[in-house]
């Protein structure tokens, strides 16, 4: 219950009491804290001066949906909690069986439905919404109805739900609403998150050039006889160092980069290894996602070669990514050139898509794969990542986080140049 | 892609690279242990001899479904990872953008659709099983199609979806196989995971028997000055101590425990507040829900009656738990030893529902909350937590997990007895 909001929870991701279902989780009782310097000082303040979400720009982005909402002749948008709630209003809420519901009308402010028993937590997060609230004995989606009434939707209007909601939530409302009036609202929201704003971009800019520039620091320090999980430890300080949270880092040494089945070594970095390292963190909730992969002392000419293929893959890439061009073809463009130099054809050795669209989440639309016809528009971002995977020897990628611009593209940061410059000159 | 399994990843958690957006995430970065005693030593061992989940087991769950797809019509069940995935396969995988779905058909062994480039991970963590693959520029939904054809079910076959699983599965699923054969998959997933077997009462019953053993230990050690935080990681090391994993505490001090708007504060345990400590942890998997309400000195005259209030309410519910009882009138039988005593109706005071199921999941079916007419059965497992809550003073509530035998009803672990004996005899 609401009592929550002023007490103190520990632990619980995905475990919560019946009365704490949607409280978030607080961070882990305190551990002892190495005092010890990282050696990465010189990288703070990286971050500084980037401005968190504000209530201005969260307006924007409802404006904007209700504008998708009118074009797409839909009365109503309904987004549960989770990352697309987030987007449009930043509070944190865990999904539970007991649903939290915003219902954005066509024209009008929001109205959120929830657990009556949460009110006084639901209104300290929200702020001054109007809540409708439900009992345990009553239906979450019989209170959308009548929230729909209130804010003058006609009884006959099409509200569109977040794909990303789960399935019993879609059958509350179509049960509640109509089967007729319940479609699916996967192009509103992606029409609101795919396209970012300046102070979007200003965020996803800082935090995947704050990647590299601690990746970079880091890989100084990387040695032969270092094993995987000491290097992922330098690189996610270089990056907390920098100002960055929620850090992620996946290191690989050697054949590891490749396919390997069963194998959970930790390996210590050899001469003669390529070191593959794809990692990020989140500034003010944006997400930056950076591959670089390099070499230990001298590496067989067949690794060179892969290298040199997937940065040309990857510059083939980025000459195809401007506004108008469908994201197929951008995939195309890297996945020829992986092709043509003699790596196999389609998902032969570049198993995987070409990229995905990023913003507060890693992976979002629109996403870089054969077959996505979607077109690129200003204000996109997305990884350019492509790679070459030879089972049991190694895995070669390079990953850049990029926007398209009003006539072409931003690369966030410094490319890879080659395989003695990774991280740019 | 499939290099993760062999490799290291660091944090991770809503965030992954695009390369490995199914990969489970690891502990973070060893951070200093504190090598102090807890002082906990003598809870070592209380969950020894408790067995995880074997194949056995899984195929047992398995045929359960089976017999529920016949006994109903439908054709299978698709599953998306998740925690109802988890109860018929124990492999860890993140939801993302990229669905894996097992598709159980009603003969006959279950079969998954998962990405290709994901294909040595999930071959390793999944078995020898069947694996239909997608490439990225395929739809994973015609390959469910086609699973179903090679399965040898017929087109006009309807196949039960989990619930669970989000909407733009439930969309993908309806385009490629046919409107009409989509329908919700509860009553064959809450069929199987509803009610427990003998084994996974063994785990629940002993992990709940643990948490109750850890905080009573860890009340022993609460004194006035101490802050709900400060308690929380002694009931965390007590917990820990006893064998459980996946350990949350909620502590909340005097008036915290009501209905506090806005405070954010880590109260000081003062005389005459009621101390509140719902906790719970994992073994094997299965979940410990634990909630204690008692007094630090003399309270008041107005709590101790509170106490005793709730106490009764939780006896009355318990006198009504036993096969064949409706889920609303075990909640009844709670809400009106409350509102009797002058705490109002409804959930004026007692704001919430009785209880929940418990299992995998700290919240699952079935639920004990007014207008719920489904009938308890033996072998399911639930919460029984009435509460009361005088907004700005004080919160009292009493839990227990209880499991419905074949005439009656289980406690797991001592009850609370009175205000002074709040941890049973």
């Amino acid at each position: 219950m609401s009592a929550l909001a002023g007490a103190w929870l520990s632990g619980c991701a995905n475990t919560c009491p019946d009365s704490t279902a949607t409280v978030v989780p607080q961070p882990a009782p305190a551990s002892p804290q190495p005092v010890a310097t990282t050696g990465f000082e010189q990288l703070q303040g990286f971050c500084d001066g980037i401005e968190p979400v504000g209530e201005r720009e969260l307006e924007a982005r409802r404006e904007r949906a209700r504008k998708l909402l009118v074009d797409t002749k839909l009365a109503a948008l309904v987004v549960e909690a989770g990352p697309t709630h987030g987007y449009f209003a930043p509070t944190p809420w865990r999904r539970s069986e007991r649903p939290l519901l915003m219902v954005l009308p066509a024209r009008g402010a929001p109205v959120w439905v929830g657990p009556a028993f949460e009110q006084g937590r639901l209104n300290e997060r929200l702020g001054e919404v109007e809540l409708f609230t439900w009992e345990e004995d009553v239906s979450p989606y019989t209170r959308v109805a009548q929230a729909l009434r209130k804010l003058n939707v006609a009884t006959s209007g099409r509200v569109a739900v977040d794909p990303d909601a789960r399935g019993f939530i879609f059958a509350g409302l179509r049960n509640a609403l109509g089967k007729a009036r319940v479609v699916m609202g996967g192009e509103v929201v992606d029409g609101c998150r795919m396209v970012k704003s300046p102070t979007e971009l200003a965020r996803l800019r800082r935090a995947n050039e704050a990647t590299k520039a601690a990746l970079r620091a880091a890989a100084a320090r990387l040695e032969p006889g270092m094993r995987e999980d000491e290097f992922a430890e330098l690189v996610g300080q270089a990056q907390r160092e920098a100002g960055l949270q929620d850090i992620w880092s996946l290191v690989l040494f050697g054949p590891n980069a490749s396919f390997p089945h069963g194998t959970h070594e930790r390996r210590q970095l050899r001469e003669g290894d390529l070191v593959l390292v794809d990692t990020g963190g989140s500034l003010h909730g944006y997400r930056s996602d950076i591959t670089r992969t390099w070499a230990c002392g001298k590496v067989d000419d067949s690794l060179r070669r892969a290298w040199d293929t997937v940065l040309q893959a990857q510059s083939a890439a980025l000459t195809q990514i401007r506004p108008g061009v469908a994201c197929a073809d951008v995939d195309k463009a890297a996945r020829t050139v992986i092709s043509e130099a003699g790596y196999g054809a389609g998902f032969t050795r570049f198993t995987h898509r070409l990229g995905h669209g990023i913003g507060l989440q890693v992976h979002e639309a629109p996403y870089l794969r054969p077959n996505n016809p979607r077109v690129l528009q200003p204000g996109m971002t997305m990884s350019n990542e492509p790679g070459i995977y030879e089972q049991g020897r190694y895995g070669v990628r390079i990953e850049d986080i990029v926007a398209v611009t009003d006539s072409g593209v931003e690369v966030f940061g410094p490319r890879a140049l080659s395989l003695e410059q990774p991280f740019g000159a």
